[in-house]
C-alpha cells in the first residue's frame, strides 16, 4: 500500500474532535478505499489542556498554525477554526503556498475569499476542497461538481440553515413564537448563543454563493446575495401558510437570469411559502436540503444533517479520501480564471406569487387602503385574511396571497402604503416558491 | 486545452440518442468542466436507417460492436445496448482489453458480471464506470463511492424502480387496481410491453446488488437477493396501509448482518409500508430515491429521476467528465480482490414488524383459525380489520400488522396456515420500513 497521507488538523471544536474520532474508528475501511491510510500527524489547537473525550496524545502538538501549515510532515491541513478572516485566512495562504493541499468547512472564509484561494490552489497544483462548508454531511458540492456535472443547471435551492429549519418546523409542530423556539433551540445547542449569522440568513447566503459559483461557473459573489431571515416570522404567519397548503422555509435560490443577452446572476436567501407537495416541505428538524436542476438530469435532491460533528466530519474525510485518491481538479468545477463574473441580477421583472403579511391598526378603513394600494400597483390579490387580533394591543394581522405577477409590482404596492399610520410595522413579503 | 477525449457508442435507443443530444447540447461546459472536449466520434447500433431525431452524419459508423471496441481512435466505449450477457459483455470484455475505458448503464451486466469486469479493469489500469445503471441521473454510486466514502454504512435502501413507483403511487392517487395502472403505464411508455424484469423486483434487485458491493466492500451477490415484486397487491392493500398511516414502495434493502463473529450480507427488494413521516413516502411517480445510513453521516437521501433519456445521459456523461479529468480508480471503490465474499444473512432472525394479508373465504370459523396460527406460532397482533367482499367472489379480505417480532414468526404463522381450505389464495407479507 501506498504512503499514508499525512493531515494537519487546526481546529479543536466538536467537529475537530469529530474527525478524530472518524478518522481513528473507520481507519482500515479509509485506507482500503483511498488507497492508502489516512492518518493525523499533528494538531493545532487555542487550548492544549481542554477536554475534548479524544486522546491527543498520540500527535504532535503546534501551537502556532502557521508553524503547523509549513511543517514538512504534513501533506494536507484541515482548518476547522472558522471566521471569514484572521487566523483561518492566514492558515490558508501558508498551507497552499507551502504547497500543501488545503481542506476546511469555513463556509464564510470560502464565500470571501474562496477565488483567491482557488487561484492560488489552482497554480501550486495543489487541491483545495469544502465539502464540509456546504450542508454539512451532505456531499452536495460533489454532486454539483462530478454528479451531475454534464448537466447546464438552470436552478439551484435549498435548505441551507440546520438552525432555521429547526425553528421553523417547531414553531409548525407546536404553534409556538419565535423567541420561545429559538430560547429553546439555545437550549439544545440548535443555535448558537448568537444567533445572528443563522437567523439573519447571512450563513445560508455564504453557502448559496458558493454552491452557486459552482452550479454557474461565475465568481463567488457573497456581497450579491438578498438575504434576508426569519427573526420577524410569527406563529400566525405559520398557521396562514399552512391553511393555504404550505409550510414556511428558509430557502436560498440561485439561478442566471438572461435578459438583452446578457447573463446575470439572481441569488436570494427568504423564508419562503413551500408546498405541501413539494420535497423541501418534508424537510423537518436540522436537516439540510439541495435541489439541483439541471437541463438533462431534471431535479436532482440532496439531504442529508445540515450540521453537527459527525455529518460535518463526513464531508472533511470524503475530500480527504479524494486527495488520496489524487484528485485534485478546480475547486469551483472550473479553473478561476473561467469563472465568469456575472453581474447581479434585478429582481422586479422576476414574476411569481407572494405571501404579504400586515400588522395594522385596528380600525376601519384600514383594508380599503391596502387593497387600494395593491390595485394602484397591479398586484392581482388571490386570497385575503384579516384575523382578529395577532395578541397585541389593538393590532390586526391582515396576510395576502397574489396571483402571479411581477416582484416590481408588489414592491411599488408597498411603496404605496410606506409611511401609512395604518401599519403598525412594516409588511413581511414571502415568496411562494415555484416547481 | 487538451487533447479531446474521444467516445464511441454503441447502442441508440432513446438513452444513446440522449447522450448524443447531451454531448452536443452542453459541448462548451462539458469541455470546460472536464479540462478536454468530450467527442462522439463512431456509433454502432442494429439498424443505421432507423430514424432517432438526432444527426447521425457528423459519426463514423461501425456494425459490429466487437470492430468498434478495437478502433484505435476511440479512448472509451459507451455500451447502451443492454442485456446481462451476448454482445454487450462482448463488447465490454473487448473494449477492456482492448487498454479503453468502459462506461455503461447495464445493471444486468454489472450485477452479473461486474466483478469479472472489475477485474479486467482494474489490471489493465482502465476506468469501467457505471452510474447510469443505478437510479437514473442519480449520482448514488459516486455519493457512495465518494462523497460519503468516509462511512461505515449501516444500511442503503430505498427506490430503485421507476415503474413500480408509478404503479404504486398511481394506485395510492386513484384507488384503481394493479392490472388497470400496469396498461395505463404501458400506453405511457412507463412500462415495457413485457414487465416482469420490473414488476417482478428483478430490476431493484439487480441495482440493490450493485449498491450493497460498493456500500458494505463486498462481491457482488445478485442470486442472493431475497426478491418480490408488486403484482400481488390490490387497491385494497393501499387503502389498508393508508388507513394505518403508511403508503406502499418497493424498497430495496441491503446491510451487514453481524452474528457470531460473521458478518453476512441481507439484501431484499419487497414491497414495504413506509410511514407517512419518511423522506420515501413522499416519492411519487417514477421518480428513485436511496438512503445511506453512514456512521458518522447519519442519513443521507439522494433522490431524482430514475430513468428516461436525460437523466440516464446525464449520468453517463458524468462518468466520461470522470474519465477526461483522469479518475479512474476502483469501480466498486476498493479493488475487487479486497472485496469480500460475504455469505447471505438468512431473514428469520430479523426483527420487524409485517403486513400480512389474507384472501379467505367468506364463512364461520376462519379469523379465528388465522388467529390460533398466530398465537401458535408466536406472532403478536397489533391490529387486524376483516374487509366485507374484496370483489370476488364470496372472498374476504383480512389484513393484520403484527407488533415487533422475528420475521421467523410469522414464517411459522404462515407455515401453519399452508394448504388451509379457508385460504382462497397465499397471504402476502410486507415489512413495515423501520426509522
Amino acid at each position: 500500500m501506498a504512503e499514508p497521507l499525512r493531515i494537519a488538523l487546526a481546529g479543536l471544536g466538536t467537529v475537530g474532535a469529530g474527525v478524530i474520532r472518524l478518522i481513528e474508528t473507520n481507519a482500515a475501511l479509509i485506507a482500503r478505499r483511498a488507497g492508502r491510510p489516512i492518518v493525523i500527524t499533528t494538531i493545532s489547537a487555542r487550548d492544549r489542556s481542554k477536554k475534548r473525550g479524544v486522546d491527543l496524545s498520540p500527535y504532535a502538538w503546534e501551537d502556532d498554525m502557521i508553524v503547523l501549515a509549513e511543517r514538512p510532515d504534513v501533506d494536507v491541513v484541515v482548518e476547522l477554526v472558522g471566521g471569514s478572516d484572521g487566523p483561518a485566512l492566514a492558515c490558508a495562504r501558508t498551507t497552499i503556498e507551502s504547497g500543501k493541499a488545503f481542506v476546511t468547512a469555513n463556509k464564510a472564509m470560502i464565500a470571501h475569499h474562496g477565488l483567491e484561494l482557488a487561484a492560488k490552489a489552482e497554480a501550486a497544483k495543489v487541491a483545495l476542497k469544502f465539502e464540509a462548508a456546504v450542508a454539512g454531511g451532505i456531499p452536495v458540492i460533489k454532486g454539483l461538481r462530478e454528479g451531475a456535472a454534464a448537466n447546464a443547471f438552470e436552478r439551484v435551492y435549498g435548505i441551507l440553515n440546520g438552525t432555521c429549519n429547526f425553528i421553523l418546523s417547531t414553531m409548525e409542530d407546536t404553534g409556538r413564537d419565535f423567541a420561545d423556539v429559538l430560547s429553546e433551540a439555545q437550549a439544545r445547542g440548535y443555535a448558537e448563543a448568537d444567533p445572528t449569522f443563522d437567523i439573519e440568513g447571512t450563513d445560508a447566503a455564504h453557502k448559496l454563493s458558493i454552491l452557486a459559483a459552482i452550479a454557474f461557473g461565475a465568481q463567488v459573489d457573497f456581497a450579491s446575495v438578498d438575504t434576508s431571515g426569519i427573526a420577524r416570522l410569527r406563529a400566525a404567519d405559520i398557521a396562514q401558510a399552512d391553511s393555504l397548503g404550505y409550510v414556511i422555509r428558509l430557502i436560498g435560490v440561485a439561478e442566471p437570469d438572461w435578459a438583452d443577452g446578457q447573463c446575470r446572476l439572481f441569488q436570494r436567501v427568504q423564508p419562503h411559502l413551500v408546498p405541501f407537495d413539494h420535497p423541501l416541505a418534508h424537510v423537518d428538524g436540522a436537516t439540510n436540503a439541495v435541489v439541483a436542476e439541471g437541463n438533462f438530469s431534471g431535479r436532482l435532491l440532496f439531504q442529508g444533517a445540515g450540521a453537527g460533528d459527525g455529518p460535518t466530519a463526513s464531508a472533511v474525510v470524503a475530500d480527504l479520501i479524494d486527495i488520496a485518491r489524487g484528485e485534485i481538479g478546480a475547486p469551483f468545477s472550473v479553473p478561476v480564471t473561467e469563472l465568469e463574473a456575472l453581474p447581479p441580477a434585478p429582481s422586479g421583472h422576476r414574476r411569481g406569487r407572494a405571501y404579504i403579511r400586515f400588522i395594522v391598526a385596528d380600525r376601519p378603513g384600514v383594508l380599503a387602503e391596502i387593497t387600494a394600494a395593491m390595485r394602484d400597483a397591479g398586484v392581482s390579490i388571490e386570497s385575503l385574511i384579516q384575523k382578529g387580533r395577532a395578541g397585541q394591543d389593538g393590532e390586526v394581522l391582515v396576510a395576502m396571497v397574489t396571483h402571479e405577477g411581477p416582484e416590481s409590482a408588489v414592491t411599488e404596492a408597498l411603496r404605496l402604503l410606506d409611511g401609512s399610520p395604518s401599519l403598525a410595522q412594516p409588511p413581511l413579503v414571502m415568496q411562494l416558491l415555484g416547481n
